[in-house]
Parts: C-alpha cells; sequence; structure tokens
C-alpha cells in the first residue's frame, strides 16, 4: 500500500525533472525534504524567495503521501496556506518537515514546518490540502 | 512583560464574558485551554460546531499572546485558518493546545491543535495571525 | 437537482435550530445572508465577535452549495480562511453575499464577503472548502 | 503617494530580475498580470505548475501595492492562501486580477483570481497579507 523512499524519488524525478529538493526521509505519515540554496533561490537583499519555500513544502506533504498511500496518480494540491515567519538563512539549506494530520478517503491534509538548516526556529509554516481518487489504483513502476 | 495565568483569566473574564472555555496552562509561547460540550455546542447528529471549535482555538491563541507579551489592549485577530480532521466526539471537551510561532513586534502568528479529551488524534488544526499594537501600552488589573 | 429557498429554509432549520441568520436571496451558485446584531453577538467594546463572523460566511457557503446541488446531507465544511478587514458596525445586521468559485465531485469551494449592512466596505472575507460525497443522494424535505 | 506603472516595473525589474510576468494595468487598488506558459512553467501532464500560481499572484498583490502606497520597501508577504479551482490550459496565458480587500496602516489584504487567458473560469484564487512598515519612507528611483 505504501511506498519506498526509492520508488517515491524515482516517481517524483518523472513528475518534477527540474526541481532540486532531496528527499532525506519519508515514511509514517512524514518526510523530510532538504534544498539547496543558490542564486536561482535568492531574492536581491538576500532573502529565499517565497515561491520556493511554498514550492518545497508543497513538495514535502506529496512525498509524505505516496509514502502512507503509495504512488497514486491523479493527487492534487487543493489548497495552500503558508505563514512566512522570519527571514531564512541566504546561507543554508531549507529544510521541510512534514506530518500529514489526516488521511481520508478523498482528502488528505499536512502540516510542513521550514527552517533553514542549523537554526530551530521555523522560517514558515504551510498546511495543504490534497484530493485523492476514491478508488485508488496504484502504480508500480 | 508576561501576564500570570490568574491576570489573564481575570482580563478574559471582562473581555468574554460569556464564554465558557477554562484555561489549564498558559507561559512560555504556549496555552492550554478545555471547553464544555453541552447542547449548545451541538449540532444535530452529535458533532461539535465548527464556529465552537473556531471561537476556543481563536481564544487558545490570545491567551497564549497575554501569557507572552502581557495584558495589551488593541490586540486583534487579523486572519483563522481552520482545517476540519476528524469528527469530536459529543461526550468529550474540547482541548485546545496553542503554540506562537512568531513573535513579532506588530505581528503573532499562532497554531492550535484540536482534540476531544482523551484521544490522540487532532479533531480540527488553527493558524491564527494577531495585530499588536507596535508601541505597547500594557494594563495592569 | 438544485433546491428552492423554501426547501433550503426548512432544511436549515431542522440543521441549525438556533441559529439566528435569514437567508434573503439563494441560486446560480450564490446565496445571500443577513444577520441581525444583539447583545449575544457583540464583545465588550462593540465589536461583532470573530465567531459570529465565521458562522454567518460559513452557513451562507452551505445554503449556496444546497441552492447549487440540492438538500445533500454529508456536506460537511472542510476548511474555513477568514481574514478580518474592519471593524464591523454594533448597530447594523451583516450582510454576507456568497459566490462558489468550484463545485467539484467531491470538493467545493466557495468565497464569502461580509458587510455591515449600509456600507460597500467588506468586514471580512472568508475562503470556505466543503466536502460533498462523490455518489449524492438528495433528500426530499 | 502612489507609484505609476512605469514607476513599478522599474522597481520590480529589480526586485526579481528573473520573473516572466508582464504588468498590464495598475491602479485604484488594483492590477493586472499577465505570465507567458512556457516548459518552464509546466509539469508533465501540460498543467501549469502551483508555484508558478503562487508566484504571479504574490507579484500582483505587490504591485498593486505599490500602485497604492508608492514604492516602499520593506514590504514584506506574510501569509499567503491559495485554492486551486480548474486546471490551467497549458497552452494560454495565465492573467491574474487583483484586487485589495484592506489597506491598514501595518496590514495590506489582497485577492487574486487567476484565469488562463480567453476564459472566464478561475483557474484558482489566493489570499495575501503583507506587511508594511509603519512609517513608510518613500524610495525615488
Amino acid at each position: 500500500m505504501s511506498a519506498t523512499k526509492e520508488e517515491i524519488v524515482a516517481f517524483m524525478a518523472l513528475e518534477f525533472p527540474q526541481a532540486k529538493y532531496k528527499v532525506e526521509a519519508v515514511g509514517d505519515n512524514r518526510s523530510t525534504l532538504s534544498h539547496d540554496i543558490g542564486i536561482d533561490e535568492l531574492r536581491p537583499g538576500g532573502t529565499v524567495s517565497g515561491p520556493v519555500l511554498m514550492s518545497v513544502a508543497d513538495v514535502a506533504i506529496y512525498v509524505a503521501i505516496l509514502g502512507t498511500i503509495g504512488i497514486v496518480p491523479l493527487t492534487v494540491t487543493t489548497s495552500l496556506t503558508i505563514n512566512f515567519l522570519r527571514k531564512p538563512s541566504a546561507k543554508a539549506r531549507i529544510i521541510a518537515e512534514c506530518t500529514l494530520m489526516k488521511v481520508g478517503r478523498t482528502l488528505i491534509v499536512g502540516e510542513v514546518s521550514l527552517y533553514s538548516e542549523g537554526s530551530d526556529d521555523r522560517v514558515a509554516h504551510v498546511v495543504g490540502t490534497y484530493s485523492v481518487p476514491p478508488k485508488r489504483d496504484e502504480v508500480t513502476l
């Protein structure tokens, strides 16, 4: 029913070929991702851009879902709420820690805390909801 | 700078005279509240009504703020996002556990996990933002 | 497929017997509700309480859904985001104007603008999502 | 106090040098932006990626703010909520129409409707909040 980290990494490479995150851990309704910060992720002034944070959080929830219900295509984000809490460091990787709060038949809700690596203070917090097909056809890669 | 539980309870009794929650604990950017469930809080079918959950969460963040920055009037809710996760029990108290994620100069952001007492599964999750006056005049009751 | 205003009013009287709103209009993915403001809706200082605004908005979306897909039980709020924009008048009714933005097979998303009657400035804005059963059994009252 | 479209375009080119949107109109608490869709904006299957939609909406609110209060640095996004409503076309530009709902002393709230050009149905809806310095030092370019 659930997918392994290797299966998820292979699937995500097909789905998001340009993405620069790395799946650090997945399983048990959770996931941890990291994202390198380079010139493409920064805005003038040295802030990590908001869309990068949203994007990493979105993928972290998606990965946690795949790890929980298996590789189910047609899983789509239906909503996402982000609160920006602190200015992220321009020199540290972004770490995303996701917990699924609800795994329902058609709706899954996850939350993500985002950190600059090496700090315990969250730079942002995300809640995302995902729609999954009621009858799920799992895919074997 | 911060307020004690007793000061907060006295202040809240003036601000929300009809409210039926109880402050269980407050301090260190956190608060725990409980709310009895009776006929007024239920909808036909035995569900705790959504506005009751929103209301308890809103107050829990407010209490955590007072416990952190002191009794500061003019603190107002600017936004609140609630995700309903599970049907709450009609027979158990609602427990709200709040953590402040950011305590800024003009903006405070808190999150609240809501439970039916005796269960570890959240029935709802709330993120709320509050505006506080930049220059704070604390009140002594 | 859709329900008339009279059918909705009868159904809502069973579902929310204590509610004090009035359905002013419904149809075409829209609804308009009003809510009287009395001592129960006010906080010290003369502000309409936040939970009253959230509650009216929640019901406005529910009414617009019933007017669009018919009286479908098991329709439940899954999330609600409110932004408080201005202090509502203590002396005017609250008017809620709802538009459904998406009517999907399992998910419906609506937005609500809330006004103090007589003013064109919104006091709050709400986005709510509702889960509906994929296969809908309509109810005839 | 407010900035012209030309001033805003010049400022945004400095702030977001890589961005691919175009400011179509700005003024009177509103803005309209367009964004070309190419291979970088698409995911496998031909959907415009979620982060692109969030990013365009974020910028649309920022542009509307600059058009209203002038070129004020230190204006930062504090929260953003997006609801994905329909699959955007892979072949049409994204059009973002922003309205500011509240322009406060320290907080500005805007909403954005996103369309695939040529369609009247929204593909997504965004509400964003921005923090502005209480005492604003405007910049002349």
